[in-house]
């Protein structure tokens, strides 16, 4: 039997970082992959594919640059789905070879199969052959699958799922989303900017909570400028599908509406990929989410087994779930390279316009009972929003008042997932107000944003409203 | 005569701000512009313009969107210079409109015409009405114009400076630049993109010296793999420009080459706007390049005298001199909102593709005799580059061996104007190359640049090249 110091299982995001650090630092790892492409769901069916589309959906629409010349100037094409898909298609396929590189650049034994433990320390692989594996540490980044709840009629042809919504073939004139969570929300834009009608459909009306609400709401208004309908507060009872595809499907929602479309994305839920693991056999439980419960550290109730990424729920993003895997090997071996610390950690989501956010709520804000203050600044106000021809955007600072210290900030607009890291610099070294305000920022950026926004905010502080 | 706390000359970035600032903390302020439009060159004829331009040429060149399909999917347009143009116009209306109401807003005084010093705190307007106003302070914001040296024939149709070069009628088919200072290398590619032949020539072949070497030899083989012919170590004799448009212009280059171009742009130097001030008569000096000393409160020899912008010289940024202003004001009314220690500032330079600089470059490094390495990332090995189709870029960052801190940050590429203030704020609060590889970016995006050039630079200091 092979013995490891690190067995990692699953090459997406979280375990593909984890495997190649603990390597670096010098370490005897294995990894193990159950899909003939490498990367997981970060680089074959989620991260990187719905960026990548979002991108093309931008292009191919133009509608970055419809404001520089204005509506008499916007680029007509007649875009096809190959179109569609090729740019995300020659990304998946580099990025999956990038990660097998750099998976062998270090070192790291790959195996290939469906992993299970067989006892504490041993992974058993069933694969083009059998065999298993011993580990020091094992660590479980088996990322998450569709959940498919038995009244979806899931045909891969026009009932999708978050994974195969990849492989549509023509574009839907009108599709019904269900999920208004990160996935629900970056395909409805990434569709409606395509030009399909777009229904998205969720049971409460309270959506992305972990999102200030006041950013929330400006989104949800930009989606409904975009011609989305929003249908919160129902649920889809059942889902009608006509043998012919020139028929519309008849999606039946509670309280009672019926929607005609042309497709049906299911994105209102992922569970965790445990099944396969045999994780009863060793006595680690899993949630109704099928996800595996961990500390701060990412270890299980079994102290050398670890998990980390999708596999154990929220936030399930790949920048969060890289970090996970980073801070597990840290811990396992001592590294000492991240501190374990509370950080300040970013949230990006692809939708268009784009939401970024990091650190304190106003929501938050006003549960801890501290008193606080914001601030905002809008794209189309700064002089680089008038270059580009910018509608839309906000950036919001939330900041306590008696020492002007910025707890938070929340983006959405154009480059809201790289403007956010600025932001994440001002929390974490506890600066003010005036800090930004005594900053130079380069002239003209969207970086504007912040120095606007704190002006905003001495104003509200003051009751004098003030651009200086 | 009417009695002021603070008097500014000029509404350019500089002048603008500090008056605003000035009146927002309750100071009496008057404010004097010669022209019909506010802003200054940063709104008129330097900044907003040639940045709009850029972004104009990029546009409708296909540029930054031909990576993402490849060059059979090009979008064809002939572009007139009306369009190019007309951004450019609707962005400096706005603006100038925005610096006015700003003023305004502020209960700033307004004076139109031509300022002049009468007495060491009088100034003398000369404008629809003759007045002369008394200031506890005066602050000189005056600006530069474009030299005109005798050799180079101006006639603002096919020989042109860096004010008149924004009233072209029509596309160059061929240009010769003169300069290669932040202008003419603005310039120069922006023609380079929407098609238009370049010869750029400079006095040496050193350029843009206040930047890291290595970032500007990067940039200068991109200028190169775009065609732009780079004829250093030379200068112009003379020029002879035929009667008829459809005949070239002949440039006499020394050493003896003569160029055949159809327009010439002169942007080898800007000079302070002093001539009309009478600076002589309250015994203020200026340069050879007619700027004025000032000390670092932006105090003239006279000490309730200041002067900010680009009348000081360099750098002669909208950021910088904006933030000039705020000093100075700073420091004249004691708002102690801008601490006066020295502060890491971020330098764009908006050519195609952008350079951003802050903190030392290796050649500082070397002469200042401390032991650093270098990490650099590309922005095409990026995930967020390839969902791009990003052809070039570089992210460079200089640290100290011992303790690991960041020192300086370089980038030329897309966005570099955006991502530099990341670097700054990693620079002004001491981080090392392991807080950056602790730090979660979102995924994906630009700023990985700066992971990936701490684990290059990781791997300098080893020896042992990786990627984690």
């Amino acid at each position: 039997m092979e013995k490891y110091e690190l067995i990692v299982i699953g090459t997406g995001p979280a375990g593909e970082k984890a495997a190649v650090k603990a390597a670096y630092f010098g370490h005897r790892v294995a990894i193990i992959e159950k899909e003939p492409n490498y990367g997981g769901a970060g680089v074959n069916t989620g991260t990187l594919p719905s960026k990548t589309l979002k991108e093309t959906a931008l292009y191919l629409s133009g509608k970055y640059t419809k404001g520089l010349y204005g509506v008499e100037r916007d680029i007509e094409r007649d875009a096809s789905v190959e179109d569609f898909l090729y740019r995300k298609n020659y990304v998946v396929t580099t990025e999956s070879e990038e990660v097998r590189k750099n998976l062998l650049r270090h070192n790291v034994d790959i195996y290939h199969g469906i992993a299970s433990f067989a006892g504490l320390h041993e992974v058993h692989i069933k694969g083009p052959k059998e065999e298993t594996l011993y580990g020091d540490y094992i660590l479980i980044a088996t990322g998450s699958y569709p959940v498919h709840p038995p009244n979806i009629p899931f045909d891969h042809h026009r009932v999708h799922d978050s994974d195969t919504i990849l492989e549509i073939t023509r574009f839907p004139q009108s599709i019904a989303v269900l999920g208004a969570g990160v996935i629900g929300v970056e395909y409805s834009t990434i569709f409606s900017t395509m030009g399909t009608k777009v229904f998205l459909i969720n049971r409460t009306e309270e959506i992305l909570s972990f999102i200030d609400q006041e950013i929330v709401q400006f989104f949800l208004q930009k989606m409904q400028e975009d011609q989305i309908d929003l249908l919160f507060n129902r649920s889809v009872e059942s889902i009608k599908v006509p043998k012919s595809d020139q028929e519309k499907i008849d999606v039946i929602l509670s309280p009672s509406e019926v929607l005609h479309v042309d497709m049906f994305l299911f994105a209102a839920g992922r569970n965790g990929n445990t099944k396969n693991l045999k994780l009863d056999k060793i006595g680690i439980d899993v949630s109704k989410r099928e996800t595996i419960f961990v500390n701060k550290q990412y270890q299980t109730v079994i102290p050398h087994i670890y998990a980390v990424g999708d596999v154990i729920g929220f936030p399930a993003l790949a920048s969060t779930s890289m970090d996970q895997g980073r801070v597990a090997v840290a811990h396992i071996f001592g590294t000492k390279d991240i501190e374990e610390i509370a950080r300040v950690l970013p949230y990006g989501i692809y939708s268009v316009p784009e939401i970024s956010t990091a650190g304190m709520s106003e929501e938050e804000a006003k549960k801890t009972g501290v008193s606080y203050c914001t601030g905002v600044a809008h794209h189309p106000d700064m002089p680089r929003g008038k270059i580009m021809g910018a509608k839309e955007g906000i950036l919001k600072i939330v900041f306590t008042r008696e020492d002007l210290i910025i707890r938070g900030v929340h983006v959405v607009g154009h480059l809201a997932t790289e403007l956010i890291h600025h932001g994440v610099g001002l929390i974490e070294n506890k600066k003010t107000l005036m800090d930004i305000i005594g900053k130079v920022y380069n002239y003209p950026t969207y970086h504007d944003l912040y120095k606007y926004a704190a002006y905003d905010g001495l104003g509200n502080l003051s009751g004098h409203k003030v651009k200086v």
